[in-house]
Order: structure tokens, then C-alpha cells, then sequence
């Protein structure tokens, strides 16, 4: 028996998933020479499907399927092949195999739009401390500023760039989607447990939630264990317990809403003295941004009720903030409708996690689509996909394009 | 005016309390240099006071104040000059200070028992990472095992003493309370907030509390803060928070019991991600040990119900107990009465913190008179005692000692 189009995607993943900075993980970092390798591994199996190919000046991948019309727009199909240390195969690298899955399955036959996949080099922000540096330079977000941070070894992202043979001065001329791009689609494993817990393959993705940081302390008194009766403490601790408490209950109230107490300092933080102080950080997230903002504030007035009740006094400072990025409703509703033609059933869901897509949509228009994740595991070498959600996906994309094809005749 | 009694002893107290092995704190370690100058000091005070002096083979310094009858018993008072990192200047120098005052203001008065003045070098057990070493050598509990452990530096305790002009080999000889000892009296501050919350200057203790520690962790999966929504977390922390919340609140049910969560270890412990551990230490005392084993049994069965509540799972493990040490009751009541003919109200209460007397109490009747701490505090430079508390237990010892004498004439 031959080897199915979606065999095919999930072992070119894992082929790429040999190509690693570390011996024995894969662990591949921006314009590092596993990045070398992969971009070698990559450009070859786009020239094999017949694309042209090309490295923009911010290290990412092209390889363009030519329309059969002149001046046609395009579509763009866009993902990662970089990766946290000790990864999986398929968080990035799946949206960009499965993109040249949708191109050889498409052969020959004349489409009215050309279709472009853009594998970025750097999406995870591993190496310069800071994530989607290829998206902001396809969309003309990348700044002097971006160019002179400095990965570990003091290297600056612009003596990197030209140590691979770029020429970072050229960014914003050969990064750009081409001006005519109408629709451009992320396809991305979820990292999550939803569509495992609802037994689905595929989600679409209408927007990508927005999220607060903050840092809570709670200042009580640090006493002896021993001689310090329970009705004289100020217990830190028990109050930030409290809240921890409410803050789950309140989250699990609200179906989309997200609130996480994920570190806690405690000071002094030994067994038989009383805890003074507690710092703690809060992770709130919905894809709505008033619900987000109600929901830290009313979790900073349970903060506030939880210290009064054990006596301790609580400050609260708001450390980072992101707005939702809403996808394309068109793109994301036709993408729907492909899935359902090709007998899927695809959900909306919002993404918990930042994209490219994140950085792309508010100049593209964009969408996503999301693979189960089994377990829900990701950034982890255990990571995985399914075989039929694969094809589900490719089906789902194909249907799309063909759709769009049809439209646009 | 003239100075009186009580301020001599808090003058002493201070005086010493500049006797420090790091400029500009207190911190007095077993042995050191200013150990050293420490006993010359206090020798001196002795000696003007009228005592004959020694220094034992474990470092602790003798003062002996003759009774006037011949084959006479002995009364001990006995507390520790070493101190904590950075320190007061009470939480031990006061109780031999206050001996000190007791003996001089005796004067000349014929006393049908010697009054021995027992200065211990080592309570805290800061340089050789094991407290009471002074009084285990008092009653004869000090080992070849203790003898062999080392300091920071690598110095054995046997070498430590022979570096200091002592002879490890006659400690047996030369350390022991006299046989005829027929009581022994700790002096020392409170170091907890009872007496001040109850505006008393004194208490004594009729046992010293037992303790229980131990260690809890909770397994639950570690997950993306964002992707995963609440109704599929094992959240470890929420699932330890709950449980704290109810440690407290059952012992705040029971009055003499104390329970407390000082630290916690968290991982990951990022921000963004769900903690997927939690260990925690438990320290449950209570003057009462099956009452402290019902309280340690009841938290963790509370334990196990808020992992279940979480879908988490729990284990636990004792790391260390110390059973309760009852005082002498008799000599307790006595001391209590010597307190109420000198005017003052000292209710009976236990010890949170360990003492040298729960080291000396099986051997020899023994007894404690708490002073109150001003805010609760100790191990800390703001250690501090009233005057008029000072007074108040000078006086009361004095009153014991009379009582004492007239009995047994």
C-alpha cells in the first residue's frame, strides 16, 4: 500500500525534526546551522513540487505556485520550522508541510491565483528573547530596535542576518506578502485539549485571545510557627491561598475565560516561620477584551476581600497586556464551510496561544485552522498528530482553495 | 536617679549584645572570638557579683553563689549567650542576666542552697547545624556523634573545643548540674505575641510544645496557561491552596494548636503555565501529642479531599517530630504563687519554641518564667524587653527563692 498525502506530511515533519541544534532533541534556533540544514531539506521539496523558491532577507522560506492569469492575487499559506528547545515536529513545521501537501495535490490544474508558502524562520523567540520576528517582517513591523537585540553571545539579529548571507537592509523589499494577497492561512496544531475532549479533528479559529499579566503581593507579618497563636498571624499565604481558590472558581464560571496563578514567591519561605509576604503572578486570558478587563478587575477585588480577611494588605501591578486579534470573519466562515463540504465538522474556537497569524491579521486578511492535539501536548517531544486529522485538514484546505478558485471565475 | 535593677539587667543584656563576630550586628557563634570575649565579660560580672567561676569542657560558664549551710542542694539557673545570625540582644543573655540581678540582690543573706548560674555557649545551634549542644552536655546526652560533626569550615566539635582551651574527653566530668540539684529555672523572653495581646509582663510554662513536620506534595499536569481551559486542568496549586485555607482554618479551631504552611515549591512555576506540582511543608505543634497526631492525621485527610476536589493526587511524608516536654508541675505552681505574692499574674502557658529546659527538664526538675516580647519579636535586632516586665520577674524569682529557703528551713 502506498503512502496516504497525509503519511506523507507527518513524515516530512518528523524528517525536519532530525535537523537539531542538540544531538538527540530538536532544538532549532533562528538562523542556526540546524536552520541551515532545514532551509537545504525545504527549498528541495518545494522545487520538487514544482514552486519557486526563495530566501527573503529576514531568513524565511518562499516557494510560489504560479496562477494561470496574469496579474492574479495570491494566496498565502504561512507557518514556523523554528522551535522551543527539546520540541516536537509539528508545532510550525506542520502549516508548512501541509501547505506543500495542498500544492502537490493540486498538480497542474490552472488555478486563478497564484499561492505562496512563507515558512518563517522565527516564530518562538528563543534565541533574541523575543517571539514573531519573521511576521513582523512580512508585514513591515521590523524595526531598528528588533535588529539591535542580542541573542546570548551579543550577537545583534542584524550580525546574525548577514552571518547567513542576508542583507537586513532589504527587509521591508523582499520580506512583504505580495501586495495582491486576498486571504493568507495558518494551519497549526491546537496545543491544547479542546478538540481531544470533543472527539473533533479540525477548528477554525476566530480570533486569538488577548491577555493580562499581573503581579499580586500580599504583605502580611512573618512570625515564629511556633509562638505565634493562629488568631495573631497575618498569615500571606493563607490570603493568597484564598484567592488562588477564587480566582479557578471564578474562571471556571465563564466558558472562555482563562485565569492562571502559575508562581509564587514567598518570603522568608521556611518551614516554621509564618509567611510575610507572597508575590504572585496572574495570567488572565479570554478572547474577548471587556470580558478580560472585568475579569481582572474582578479578581483584584476578591485579591483585595481574601487579604482583609487574614489581615494582610495587597498591591497589585499590571505587568504586560495584549489585545485579542480577531481573524477574518469572511476567510474564517468560507474555511468553515470548506470543512463541512469535505465532511468535517470545524468548530470556531478562539487560539490561547499567540500566532504569526496574531501579527499578520490586522494588515492581511487571515484565518486559521487548528489540528487536534493529542493529549494536548505541545513544546514537548511527545507532541503529535493525528493521521485522519491530516487528511481532514488537507481535505479542508483543498475544498478551500477550489472554492476560492471557483469564485474567483 | 539611680539605676535600677531591672535597667542594670537590660544594660548587661545590651552591653553583651555588642560582643558580635560581624561588626555593626549581633552574631555570637559557638566558640568564636567573641564567644571569648563574651565569657570574659560575663566572668567579670560574676566575679564582682560575688560567685565562683568556671568555664566547663562544653564552653559553658559556672557561677556559684554558696549556700551557708554545709551538704547543701543546689538551685539552677541556667540560660544560653550564643545567638542567631543578626540578633537581639535578649533571646537567651536575658535569663542569665537576670541571674545574675537575683544573686546580687540577695547580697549577704544566708541561704540554705547554692545558687548556680549556668551560662550555656550553644542553644541555636548556628555553627555546627544542631541546637542545644550546651545543655546536652549538662546531662550527660552529649555523644562521640555530636562530637564528630563539623562546622562550615570542616572544624569538628572536639576540635572547636580544644581550640578553644577545653578538653572534650572531660565533659562527662566537668559539665554536669550538681547531683543535689533540686531545681533548675529558665528566664526567658517569650518570643511570640501572647503576653503582649493579653497586657501580662509574665507567664510560665508548663510544657514545651511538640512538633510535627512534614511534607506534602500535590501531582497534578503542568499545562499551557492559555490552551487549556479550566474544566481540564489538574491545577497543583489551586489544589494546595485550597488545602492551606483549611489548615488554617482548623487550627484556628483549637486553641493551643498551631499549623502552618512556610513554603512551597512550584513547577514549572512560569507564568503562563498551569502548575502541574506543588510541595508543601506542614509544621503542626500542640503541647498535647495525641491532640498534635489527631490534628496531623485530620489535615491530611483534608489534604487527600482537596486533591480529589481538583483532580489531583497527594502524598506526604513526616519528616521530623519532637514529642511535648512537660515542665516540672510542682515547681511551675510554685513560681506561678512566688509571681502572684509579688504582685503580678503569670498564667500558665506553653512553649512554641524549643529551650534548652526541654533538653534538662527529664533530668532534673526544671521550670520557665516567660517575659513578654514587645510586638512578638525575636531573632531580629528589634528584640526588645520592658523594664517594668524585668522588674517583674525579678522580683518573682526572688520571691521563689525566698519561699524556697523558708520551706526548707
Amino acid at each position: 500500500m502506498s503512502e496516504t498525502r497525509a503519511a506523507k506530511v507527518i513524515a516530512r515533519c518528523r524528517e525536519l525534526a532530525r535537523l537539531s541544534d542538540v544531538a538527540g532533541e530538536t532544538t532549532r534556533l533562528f538562523l542556526s546551522p540546524a536552520t541551515l540544514d532545514a532551509h537545504t531539506l525545504l527549498l528541495w521539496w518545494m522545487r520538487s513540487a514544482g514552486l519557486e523558491t526563495r530566501t527573503d532577507d529576514s531568513g524565511s522560506l518562499h516557494g510560489v505556485r504560479r496562477a494561470s492569469v496574469p496579474n492574479a492575487p495570491t494566496f498565502v499559506m504561512f507557518s514556523h520550522i523554528d522551535t522551543v528547545p527539546n520540541a516536537g515536529a509539528f508545532d510550525g513545521p506542520l502549516g508548512v508541510m501541509l501547505a506543500l501537501g495542498v500544492v502537490e495535490e493540486l498538480g497542474d490544474a490552472p488555478l486563478p491565483f497564484h499561492i505562496e508558502i512563507v515558512a518563517f524562520s522565527e516564530e518562538e523567540g528563543v534565541r533574541f528573547h523575543f517571539p514573531f520576528l519573521s511576521s513582523l517582517a512580512a508585514t513591515g513591523q521590523l524595526t531598528e530596535e528588533h535588529l539591535a537585540r542580542k541573542d546570548d553571545n551579543g550577537v545583534t539579529l542584524a550580525e546574525a542576518l548577514c552571518g547567513f548571507g542576508l542583507h537586513p537592509e532589504k527587509i521591508a523589499e523582499t520580506c512583504a506578502f505580495p501586495a495582491k494577497t486576498f486571504a493568507a492561512l495558518e494551519v497549526h496544531i491546537e496545543q491544547g485539549p479542546v478538540l481531544e475532549s470533543e472527539d473533533l479533528s479540525l477548528a477554525v479559529v476566530d480570533s486569538i485571545i488577548g491577555q493580562s499579566r499581573l503581579e499580586l503581593t500580599f504583605e502580611g507579618h512573618a512570625n515564629h510557627a511556633g509562638t505565634t497563636p493562629m488568631s495573631l498571624r497575618q498569615d500571606a499565604l493563607v490570603a493568597a491561598s484564598q484567592w488562588i481558590v477564587e480566582v479557578s472558581a471564578y474562571a471556571s464560571g465563564y466558558k472562555q475565560l482563562v485565569a492562571t496563578v502559575g508562581s509564587l514567591k514567598i518570603s522568608p519561605g521556611a518551614v516554621n516561620v509564618v509567611p510575610g509576604s507572597v508575590t504572585a503572578t496572574l495570567d488572565v486570558r479570554h478572547p474577548k477584551d471587556e470580558s478580560r478587563h472585568a475579569a481582572v478587575a474582578n479578581l483584584l477585588t476578591k485579591a483585595e476581600a481574601a487579604a482583609a480577611k487574614y489581615g494582610v494588605r495587597v498591591k497589585a501591578s499590571l505587568k504586560s497586556e495584549q489585545r485579542s486579534v480577531p481573524m477574518d470573519l469572511g476567510l474564517t466562515t468560507d474555511l468553515q464551510r470548506a470543512a463541512e463540504r469535505a465532511g468535517y465538522t470545524a468548530d470556531a474556537m478562539f487560539s490561547g496561544a499567540g500566532h504569526d497569524s496574531m501579527i499578520v491579521a490586522p494588515h492581511v486578511p487571515t484565518t486559521m485552522l487548528f489540528l487536534r492535539s493529542p493529549g494536548g501536548l505541545s513544546h514537548h517531544p511527545d507532541e503529535d498528530v493525528r493521521e485522519q486529522d491530516v487528511e481532514a485538514a488537507l481535505a479542508t484546505v483543498l475544498e478551500f482553495v477550489c472554492e476560492k478558485a471557483a469564485r474567483s471565475e
